[in-house]
C-alpha cells in the first residue's frame, strides 16, 4: 500500500500540552515513511479542513516541531466547532471527504475531547459509506478531564498541578496576613460540569490543618447554611478559611450560583464569576474581609508549571494514535490504563470512538466528602500522580520561549466552500 | 561593646521573597556574634513587639532559615498595621521601647513599604529622645515598586515575571481559539497607584503583533472611546486582542473604574474587579466575546516562578540591612543602585529612611506610550533586567516544598498591652 498524507487538526479549548500531542503525532510519522508521506495541520482546527487551510508540517524543521512540547496554547489554531450530525448537515462531511480525496489524506487524527471524537467517528462511519476509506484516531485532550475509558487526559495533570501550586502559594500569603487583613481566600477554578479541577487544589494540603479548607464542586448543589458554617468555623479555629470554587457550582434548584441576578452599569446580567458571588455571600452572612482570584485562561495554558507526567502521557498519546493508525486499527482513541497508584504506572491502551463519543466522565461519587465540602483520601490517590514532575521550558531573557512555526500553506485544489 | 539581640518584622502585604529577606537577615546576623546575639522575629509584625510575641529564630537550623529563601508569604505572620504619628498615640512607640529594653533588643529591622519605614523611621527618633538609644535599619519589600531611592523593590521583579509569563502563555491561548471564541482577553493585576506591574506585561511582547496590545495604567485616566477603538483596530487587524489593566485605573472624574455602580444579588455595590468592568465595556460597545482573569493574591505568592533577580535581590538587601547596623549606620534603608541596563549591573547602597518615609515613586511620565495605552522602550530597558533568570523551588510530589519553622515563642517579661 503506497504511503499518503495525514491530516491533524486540534479542537476545542486548548491546554499547556495539546502542542505536545501534535508532536508525537508529527515525529512518529516522521518515523513511519512507508505509510505517511506530510502532516497536515488544519489551521483553526477542522475549520481548516472546511476551509481548505492547511499547514504543511514537512515544512518545519525537526527542531520546530520538537518545541512544541514546550508551546502552550494551539500552534495551528483550534476551534470551538461542533459538525453537527449527518442528518443535519452531510455537506460539511462531504465536504471533508472531498477535501481529503484532493489531498490523498488516508489518515485523520483528531485532537480534542468527546465532541471531536463523536467527530471523528462520524467521520470514519461516512468515509466507508461514500467510498473513501480513512483511517480516523482521537487524541485526547481536555482540562476537564471528562473523557470516558482513560485513566487522565492530557491537559488536566497540568492545570491541576497549576491550581494546587496556586493554592499552596497563596494559602501561606493569607495565613500570613489574616489578622489584620484578608479572612477569606476564594479561588475560582475552570470546570463547567466537572469538579476535577477544583478537586486537585486538596493536593496542596500537607498537613490537618493547611489550605485549601473547603472545596465547592459542580456535581453537588451548594449547601450555603453548611457552607457558611464550616468558613466560619475555619476562621475562628485558625484566623482564615481558603474556599476553591468550580466555575459550575450550581444552586439547589440548578442555576449556575455565578448568575446570581449580579447586574452592572448598565442593567445587563453580569456573566461568569462564581467567586465574586460565593465572596458577597461571605461578606453579608459573615462580615469577613475577603479577596478572590479567578485564574481563567492563565490555568490551562500554565505551560511554565506544567505537570512532567502529563506532558510524557500527551507526548505518548500523540505517538499511540500514528502507531495504531499504521498498525492498521481505525476509530479508536489512545488511552492511559493505569497500572498502579503509588509508584504510580501506566500503559497505553485503546477504545474504540463509538464507546467514548458524548459520554462525560463525571467524578465518582466516592471522590466527594460525606459533607460535600471537601474530596476523599480516594480522590487523593487518583489525582496525586497526575501532577508529579516538573518540565521546564527554556527561558530566554526571563520568559518561556515558544516556537513560531513557519507554518505554510498547502495550495488548494478544491473550489471555495464557505463565504 | 557587647553584643545585643535584634527584632527583625515583616509589613504590609506579603511576597514570593520577603522570607527570602528574612533568610538574609538571619543569616548575616549569626555572621555577626560580636553583634547580634539572637533575632527575635514579631508574630505577626509589628503587632508581636506590641504584644511581645516574639519568635527565636536562634532555634531554627541554618537549612531551616536557607529554606525561607523558597517560602512564599510572611513565614512570622505580617500585619497591615500602621503606627499612628508620635503626637496621636505616643503610647504604641513607648510599649515598644518598653519591649525592645525588656529584651535587650539594640536593633530593629523592619521588613516593608513606605508606611514601615516612616515607621522605622519614627522608632529611631523616640528611642533616641527616651534615651533607649536603637539601631533601626529598613528592608525594602513592595511588589508595588513603589519606594523611592531604589532601582527596584524586592518583590516587584518577581510579580513582573508572573504578569510577563502569564500574558504571553495566555496570549498563546487567545490567539489559537480568537477564530470561534473569546476575541478579548483581559488580565487584571494589582497596582491601586502605580502601574509598574501591568507595565511588566508589556516584556511579553517578543513581536510586534504579540500580546499585550494594550496596557491601561493608574497613572493615566481611562480614555474609553480611545480605548475601545484601539480594541476593535487590534480585533479587525489580527482577530483578537489581550489587554492588560491595573486594579486601580480611573475614569477622568477619579473614580476608580471597578466600582462602576455594580450591584450583586443583595442589591450593595459590588467591590473589585476592574476587569469586568472593562469587559462589560468591550461587550456592550463592540459586541466581542471576551473572557477576564484576575490573579490577586497569586501574583504575589507566585514563588515557583519568582526572578532570580529578585530573588538575589531579596537576600542581598536583607544581609546589607545586618552589614550596614553592625557597622554603626543608623535610620537607613539598603537599595539598590543600578549601574547599567544590560547586562544589568547593580550593587547596594542606602537611603537615610526619612527621605523613604511616605513617599511613593511613580513610573516616570517619559516610561507611557503618547497614546496612553501602552509603555515606551524606556520602560521596557528599565524593567527588562527585573524579571531575568529562574529560582525554582524544591518540589516533593509534584508541588513546591516549603519550610515549616518551630516558631518557638520567647516568654514574656512585660504586662499585657492591648486585649
Amino acid at each position: 500500500m503506497p504511503a499518503r498524507n495525514a491530516f491533524y487538526a486540534q479542537s476545542g479549548g486548548v491546554t499547556a500540552v495539546i502542542n505536545t500531542s501534535a508532536a508525537g503525532v508529527i515525529e512518529a510519522a516522521r518515523d513511519h515513511p512507508e505509510a505517511i508521506n506530510t502532516v497536515y495541520a488544519g489551521v483553526n482546527g477542522i475549520l481548516g479542513a472546511l476551509d481548505e487551510q492547511l499547514i504543511d508540517t514537512g515544512r518545519e524543521s525537526a527542531e520546530s516541531i520538537a518545541a512544541l512540547r514546550y508551546t502552550p496554547g494551539g500552534a495551528f489554531g483550534s476551534a470551538r466547532y461542533k459538525l453537527k450530525g449527518l442528518d443535519e448537515n452531510r455537506a460539511e462531511y462531504e465536504r471533508l471527504i472531498e477535501v481529503f480525496r484532493a489531498h490523498d489524506i488516508g489518515y485523520f487524527f483528531y485532537n480534542g475531547g468527546g465532541d471531536s471524537q463523536d467527530t471523528a467517528h462520524k467521520v470514519s462511519q461516512l468515509g466507508e459509506a461514500m467510498g473513501y476509506p480513512i483511517t480516523c484516531i482521537g487524541v485526547p485532550k481536555t482540562v476537564d478531564n471528562d473523557l470516558p475509558g482513560t485513566d487522565t487526559c492530557p491537559g488536566f495533570g497540568s492545570v491541576a498541578k497549576y491550581i494546587a501550586v496556586a493554592t499552596r502559594e497563596a494559602g501561606l500569603d493569607v495565613a500570613s496576613m489574616a489578622e489584620t487583613s484578608t479572612r477569606v481566600f476564594i479561588l475560582e477554578t475552570m470546570g463547567r460540569h466537572a469538579g476535577w479541577i477544583a478537586a486537585a487544589s486538596a493536593l496542596a494540603r500537607d498537613h490537618e490543618e493547611a489550605p485549601p479548607h473547603v472545596i465547592l464542586l459542580p456535581e453537588v448543589a451548594l449547601d450555603e447554611a453548611r457552607f457558611l458554617e464550616r468558613v466560619r468555623a475555619c476562621v475562628e479555629r485558625i484566623g482564615y478559611c481558603v474556599v476553591v470554587v468550580s466555575e459550575g457550582l450550581r444552586t439547589a434548584d440548578g442555576r449556575f450560583v455565578a448568575d446570581q441576578g449580579t447586574r452592572d452599569a448598565f442593567g445587563h446580567a453580569q456573566l461568569g464569576g462564581v467567586a465574586p458571588a460565593i465572596a458577597a455571600m461571605v461578606r453579608e452572612r459573615l462580615g469577613y474581609k475577603y479577596h478572590y482570584a479567578i485564574a481563567d485562561y492563565l490555568q490551562r495554558a500554565a505551560r511554565h508549571i506544567a505537570s512532567a507526567t502529563d506532558v510524557e502521557q500527551a507526548h505518548a498519546l500523540g505517538r499511540a494514535a500514528v502507531e495504531f493508525a499504521v498498525a492498521g486499527h481505525n476509530a479508536v482513541m489512545p488511552t492511559i490504563v493505569r497500572d498502579a497508584d503509588a509508584p504510580y504506572r501506566w500503559h497505553i491502551g485503546q477504545v474504540p470512538l463509538a464507546d467514548v463519543a458524548n459520554r462525560e466522565a463525571r467524578m465518582p461519587a466516592e471522590y466527594i466528602d460525606a459533607d460535600n465540602l471537601f474530596v476523599t483520601e480516594a480522590a487523593l490517590r487518583y489525582l496525586r500522580p497526575l501532577i508529579a514532575g516538573e518540565d521546564y521550558p527554556p527561558y530566554r531573557d526571563g520568559l518561556p520561549e515558544h516556537v513560531h512555526l513557519r507554518a505554510e500553506r498547502v495550495a488548494p485544489r478544491c473550489p471555495p466552500f464557505r463565504d
